[in-house]
C-alpha cells in the first residue's frame, strides 16, 4: 500500500493529475506478450528463479517468455514439462541446460544453496525417479541443497531404515511414490520435519494412474504430511523451497 | 464321481430301478428350509465348522438354519454379523457364545488347533480391532492357533519392528488396516509367508469408507499379498485357515 | 544411534552382559496399555504437545492414554474428534478445556507461542469454521501464534483483498474451504509463504462430501500449495506448526 | 398450431382432400439425406447461423449437409470439431474459412453483431485458448460482439482485476478454465451478469481430464454461474448468444 | 472505478487529506458481524433482493444477518435451506413468510415482476417439485413472472407436448429432473430460449444421488442448455432472473 | 393416426367445425389432479394393470391417483415402494392387499395369467428376496405365471443346477443378485430365453450399494442378458411381462 | 435329463458297461481345439447362427473355430469385432461377407426372417450407427426382420415423432445413443413393446466414454427398458432375437 | 536377532571394536548398483528364484541387476513385464528364455517342482491367457507343478464342470478372468482349497479396464477367495507358490 500512498502524495502535490493517478493505480504490473501475461514482479516476491510451465506452449512462446524474463532479471529460468524436441529449439536461442528424464530445462546458473537445511527427496522405486528429479532440480534452482535417496520403497524396509540419519537430519522431505504410496506414511512416522508427498502415476491396474497413491497419501496415519498433485514434482520442489526459506515474520 | 459309480453299479446289479437311480442322481444334497437352502455336504468338504452369514436374516431364520446344521453334524456353528439383539434371541434357543465387538456368535465348542502354523493377525490401529477379531474368532473356530498384534500401524514403525519375531514365525499373516492401509505392504515386505490384507472402513474424508486402504493393498509393492473385501474379517480368517490346513494333493 | 553406541560401550566395559545388552536394544520405547501402544518418545521428537485421536476410542481409553502421557511429561495433551458426551466424562478425571464446535479437548496449559512467524487460518464461509478451529487450536497448543480470517470466500473477493496485509505477513497459511475450494488458489497466488489447503465437506450435490474442494486444491494453478485430507484441521495445524518451528539442520 | 388451422380450413373449404391434409400434417419438416436428417426449420427458430457438429462425420457428409443448408438459406454455416484434413477437403467445395486451433470452419459471412451487449470470454491460461476460441467464433458467427480476455487465471489475481471494467461492462461472460477452475467463481463473484463456465481438460494427474474443473464450477459459491460440458466451447458460445439475443415475450 | 476518481478528485481539491483518502480507498464495503461478513453493496449490484444461505447457520445468525441487511435496504430478504424449526424462531423476530417444501423463507414483500419475459419452470415428476419451488420462489422474489409446469417427464411425452405454447413463449426455462434427467434435452430441443437444467437427487440405485441426471444434462445433445449443481433450485432461479433482467451494455 | 383421419373426415363431412376439430386434436388424453398428470390411455396401451410409484408421494396423493384410475378402468392398481404406514392409510380408503417385504400394495384383483410362458425369478441369497418379490408381484398383477427359485447363488452351484428343468422351461428369467452378481452370467449361460438381470444393494464394502453387481451384470460374458437399475424389481417384472405378452406385429 | 435316462436304460439292458456309462455321462459336449472350447450344442440351443467374438483372437484362431463350427452345422457364422486386416485373412479361407463400419463378418447365408415381429433399431445420431449396425446385422443373421431408424435424437423431437408408426408397430426396439442417452427414455415412453437400450461411447468430456448414457438408461423413468453394456450392439441384437423368437413354454 | 547376539558376543570377547560392531549392525544387507538396490538376502528368504520387475527399466539396468543376482546365487532369475525388444537385448548377454505372450523372461533353469500340491490356473476366456501364463511361469520358476485349464468361463458352465476332478485335486487355484469375473466365485464355491482371483483388463465399455472383474471378485459370495491387482499374474503365481510351500512353524 506504500505505493498507493506515494501516488496519492504526488497527486496532492500536483506532480500527478487525477487522470495520471488513476492510470498509475491501474498501471499494469506485468508485461503483456499477447499470448501470455508475464508477471515481472514475481521474482521479487518469490525469490531465486522464474518458472515457465512448458506443457502446451510452443518453443517460440517459451523463448519469448524466457527472454522477457531475462531482460528484467538475472535469475535463472526454470522450464518444466519441456520435451526433447522443444528443448532443442530453445537451446538454439538460449543458454539452456536440459535434463532429459525430468523434462526440465534451466536457462542460466542455479544459485548457491541458501536454505535453512537440506531437502531430502526419497522415491519408492526406480520408475519414480523422473518425478523426483523434477522436484530435485526445481529445489536446486531455487537455492536449496538436495539429498537424493532413490529406490527405498517399503517392500524392503531395511533399505529405508539404513538411511535413518538422512531422514532425521533433513529440513524438509519430499516422498515420491506410485503404486500404494506407503512410503509417505512410513517416512512421515520416522521424521520430525515437514513431509511433502508426491503420488506418481507409476503402477498399473487398480493404481488408476496415481489415484491409489494419492488417496493413500491423503489418508496417511502419520502427522505432518501433505500432498501435491499426481506427478507434480515441480510443485513439491517449489513448496519445499518455500518451507526451507521461511523467515521470521511480524 | 465315486457316488455316481456306486449308483450305476447298483442299477446294473438290479438293486436299483432306472427310476430309483434317476431319483438318487437328482437327490438333493441339502435341506430346504423354504427361506434358505442349507448345504449339508459342506462340513465334509470344508472342515471344522459351519458358517451362517447373519446379516439380513431374522433370529428365527438363524436358529432354524443352525438347528438343521446341528442335526447333521457336531461341528460348531459360526454366526457372523450377528447383532446384539439377535444374539440374545438366538442364545435363548442355542448354546451361544457371543463376541460383542466382532459381532460373532459361536454355537458349540471350537476345536483344538490343528493347523500347520500360527495365524498372526495385526492391525494398524485400535479402531481396526473389531474386524481383526472377526478374523481371529473365525480362524480359531476353524482350528487355528491365533496370535494377535494390535495397534502396530506404520506411523510408529518401531511398534511393528519390535515384533519381528512374531512376523517371521507366522504361518499366515492377516494385516488389518484402514486409512492408507500401508501396514499390508510393510508386513508383506518383512514376512516370507502368505499375507492376507483386510482393508477397513476406518478413516474419514478421502478414505471413502475403506476404498483408500483397499486400493493401497491391491497395489502393494510387496509380493505375496492378496486382498479381501473391505471389513471382511470373516473372509480373511476363513482363507487363512484354508492355507493353514493345506494338505499335499495328487 | 548414539543410544546404541552407549549400550555397546557398556557391554564392552563389562557394565552390561550380552543378555542385558540384547534386552536393552530391544527394550520397548513405549508403554503398553493393552488397547493402545502409547509412544512416549514422541514428545521429545515432536515437541510441545501429545495428541490423542479421540474418534473410535471410549472415554475410559482416552483417560487411560492421557494419564499415561502425563505421568511422563508435562506437555499438554490435545484430544481431537472428542464428542460432547465423552468430553464430559474425561473432564471428570482430568483438567480438560473443551472446544465444542472444533470437538477438541485440551488437558493442561498450551505453551507460549515460540514459532518463527504467525499461522494465518482463512475460511471460505462460516460453515468451514469448525474445521478451521480444529487447525487453530492444534497450532496454538503446539506453540504458534494464530490469526483467524473467517468467511472470506472468493465469491466476494474484496473481503479477502481487504486483508492483504495479513496474507503478506503470515509465516504459514492454512486455507480452509468446501464447495469449489477456490480459496486455496487465490490465496496461493497472493501469498509468498507455504499454503496448506484443507478441503471441507461443506456443500451438497456434486461437492461429493468434499471431493470437489479436494480436487480443486490438488489442481491449484498456484504454486506453493499442498493439501491434507478432507476436514483434517488437525493435520493442517500440526503441519503448520512443524513448518513454523523449522530449524536449520546439518 | 396456426399451420394446423390453415390445413384444416383448406380441408373444410375443399382445397385439400383428406389424404392431402393427412399428408401435409405428416409432411416432413426436414430434408432426409439418408445419413442425416437436416432440420431446415431451425434457422428460422434459432437465428443467424446453421451448425454442423463435425466430429465423426466424413468430409463428404459435411459437404452434403452444408450444401443442403445453403440451398434453403443464406445464413452462414458453422462447422465445429473439424480437423485440418477434413477442412481442406471441404474448402475445395465450399467457401470455407478455417480456424485451426479452435477446429472451426465457417462457410459464408458472419453477420453484423446484433446482440444486446458484449460477450466477454476469459481463460485461466494459454492452454485454454482453443476452447475459448471455439466459443468466441461461435458467438461471432451468431451475431455477437466478443471481447477476449485470455490468460487471467486466479494464481495472478491482479491480471484479472486489471480488467475489472471489461467484467463489469459485459452482457454475458464465458469463463474458460482447466485445472481447478477457480476462475468461474472469482468472475462470478465480481460480475453482475450471467456467467457460463466451461471446464477444460487442461491439466494432469488429479484433474482427471477436466473433472476437477467441472466439479469446481458446479459447486461455485458465486451465484449466477452455470456450467456446460468439458471443452464445450461451442455450447457456451451458442448459449451466450441466446442470452444476448433474448427478447421480451408474452 | 468512478468512486476512485471521486476520492482522487476530493484529495486533489483538498477536501480529503492523503490519510483520509487512503482510509476511504480501504474502507470496508461490508458489515462485520464476527461470524459473517455481510456484503452491503451487493443489493446495488445484484438488484431486487438480498439472499441468506440458511444451511449451517443458527437462527440467531440468520436473524442477525437479516437485520443488518434490512437496516441498509428495503429489499426483501430471501433465506434458502431454512428448516422448519429455524423458520419458527426467525418468524418470531422478523416478518417471515415460510414455504415449507421449498424450505425458503422470505422477509419482506417480493417486488412486482419487471423482467423481460416469463420464467418457465418444468419438472419431470412430482418428487422434483421442492427443488422447482426453490427456483420459482427465488425468481419471484427477484422480480420475475413464473409459470409452473410440473410432472411433465419424458416417459409420457404428450404431457409435455401439450404445453408447447408455454415452452415456445418462455423467456428462460428451468428444467428440473432427477433419474435420467432427459427432460432438459427434450425441452432444449423444443425451445429457442436459454434453458437452465437442474439435476435433482430424486431416484435410487444407479442415480447416485443425482449424478446420473447431472451427467445427462451436461451431455445434452440439445444446444442452449447449461447446468447448475444437483438440487440447486436457488442457483437456477437466481441465474434465470439475471438472464431475464439483462440490459443492453456498452 | 387413424384417429386423426377420423377427425379430418368428420371435419370434411361437416360433423365437426374447424374449432372443434382443432380442439379434439389437442384434447388432453389425461386427467390433471394438480399434483400429478394421470395417464388414462396407458391401461389400453400397456395392458392388465395401472402402476403408481409410491416413493415420495403422500398417502393422500396415492389415494387420489388410484381413485382416478379406478374411475376409468377395472384394472388392478399396483402401488410400488409403499411403506407400512402409508399402506395402512391407503387401506382405509381402498381394497388394498399389502406385501410387506416387497413394499407393494395391490388394489383390486390380479388377472388370470395369460402370458406365453412362465416367468422364472431366481435370487442369489435370502437377502435378495424383497427385490425378487417386487418383481414377482409385479409380473403376477400384470397377468404372468411366476416360478420362484430363491437362494440359489453360485457359491453353491448344485443348488442352481438342481433346478435345471425350471431354467430350461422358463419363458423369461429374472436373475436377482447382489454382491458379485455372478448369478446372471451363470443363468445366462444355461438358459436359452431372455434373461433380465437385477443387481441388488445387498453386500457391504466394495459392493458399493449394488455397483459391483451392476457392473458384473453389464459385463456378463453370457449373451441374452440385459440389466435394469439396482433394486429395480418392478422394472424387471414389468419388462418380463412385456416380453411374455409379446404378440406378432406388422 | 432324457439323455441320462437313455444312458441308464442302456446300462440296465447291458448295452453299456458301467465304465462306458460313466464315460458317456461325462462325455464332453464340445470339441477342444486347444486354444478354445467350441460349444457344438449351442446351435441347437440357440438357433439360427453361431457366433465368434473376434476381439483378441488371431485370424488363424478365428478360421479354426469357424471351420469347426461349419463342419457340424450349416448355420451361418457371425464374427463380431473383426477388424479389416483380420477380415481379409479370413476371407481368403472362408466365404466371408464383411461389414466395415460394424466390424462384423458373416460366413454363410443369413436365414429368412422367422421372428414374431420386426426389430426396430433407432439411433440418436449418425455416430451411433456402427453400434446400431452391429445390432442390426446380428439380428438379421439370427432370423429377424430389421427396420433402421437412424439419427432421430431427442434434440429434434419431430424427427422421432414422425416415425410414430414404426415405433408402435415394432415387436422389439433397440435404442442406441451416446451423450445423454435420452432416446431410450423417450422411446420407452412411446412404445408398448420391450425396449433394449444400448449406450454408446459417442460423446466427449463428461460423457466418460459412455457412462453418462449408461446411467441415463439405467435410470430411465420409462418402464419396459433394460440396458446392455456400452457399445454392445451384438448383445442387443442377440437379445432382441431371443425376445422375437420367444415360444410358449410349459 | 541371532546375528545381533553374535555381534555382541564378538564385541564382548574383543574380536570387534565398538566402531566395528556399530558398523556391522548397520552393514548394508544389499548391493547398491546406483540405480537400484538389489536385495541379496531375498533368495534366502523367499526361495527358489530372484525376480526383476521389468517395466520402466532399461535393458542395461535389467542386465546389470540380473548379473548382480547371479554372482551371488545359482537361482534362476525371473524378469516380468519384459517386452520383445528388451528381451532381445537381454538375450545377447544372458541365457534368457523368453515367453512372448506372458512377457516373461527366465535366466537360468527353473527348479524341479517341490511344492505340496499342484497349482491349478483357470481362465474365463482365451484373451485372459497372457495373464494366466505370467502366473503359470512364475509359479513354475518358483518350483511348483502347474495345471492349466483355459477358456472355461461360466457362460458355458459344462466346460468348467467337466474338469471337476482338476478343481477338487488342486492345492491352490488361480482364477483369471476379465469382464464380469464370475469365474472366481464359481470356482470358489466348488473348490476346498485357497483360491487366488486375478481380474484382467479384458472387456470393453463398463468393464472399465478390469474394475468390473475386480469388484466382482472382491465381493465374491464364495469363501476362501482373495484378490490381487488387475492383470497381476506374477503376484498370483508368487503367492500361490508361497501357499504351496508353506511349512509348519513354531
Amino acid at each position: 500500500m506504500n505505493h498507493t500512498r506515494e501516488i496519492l502524495e504526488q497527486l496532492q502535490s500536483g506532480v500527478l493529475s487525477v487522470d495520471d493517478a488513476l492510470l498509475r493505480l491501474k498501471e499494469e504490473p506485468f508485461a503483456d506478450l499477447g499470448y501470455a501475461k508475464v508477471d515481472l514482479h514475481r521474482t521479487l516476491r518469490q525469490g531465486a528463479a522464474e518458472v515457465i510451465y512448458g506443457a502446451g506452449k510452443t518453443p517460440e512462446q517459451i523463448i519469448g517468455i524466457a527472454e522477457a524474463m531475462r531482460r528484467r532479471s538475472d535469475a535463472p529460468v526454470l522450464i518444466t514439462r519441456l520435451d526433447n524436441a522443444a528443448a532443442e529449439q530453445v537451446a538454439e536461442q538460449l543458454p539452456l541446460t536440459y535434463h532429459d528424464s525430468a523434462r526440465i530445462g534451466i536457462v542460466g546458473t542455479p544459485p548457491e544453496p541458501d536454505g535453512l537445511g537440506t531437502v531430502l527427496i526419497a522415491t519408492g522405486g526406480t520408475s519414480d525417479i523422473p518425478v523426483a528429479e523434477e522436484a530435485a532440480l526445481t529445489a536446486e534452482v531455487l537455492g536449496n541443497r538436495v539429498v537424493r535417496l532413490y529406490d527405498v520403497g517399503v517392500a524392503g524396509l531395511h533399505r529405508l531404515l539404513h538411511h535413518m540419519d538422512d531422514i532425521m537430519g533433513a529440513g524438509v522431505i519430499i516422498a515420491v511414490a506410485g503404486m500404494e504410496g506407503a512410503l509417505a506414511s512410513v517416512i512421515g512416522g520416522l521424521a520430525d520435519c515437514p513431509v511433502i508427498a508426491v503420488p506418481t502415476s507409476v503402477g498399473y491396474g487398480a493404481s488408476f494412474g496415481g489415484v491409489s497413491a494419492l488417496l493413500s497419501m491423503l489418508n496417511s496415519c502419520a502427522s505432518g504430511v501433505s500432498v501435491v498433485n499426481i506427478d507434480n514434482g515441480f510443485g513439491a520442489g517449489f513448496l519445499a523451497s518455500r518451507i526451507n526459506h521461511i523467515r521470521p515474520k511480524k
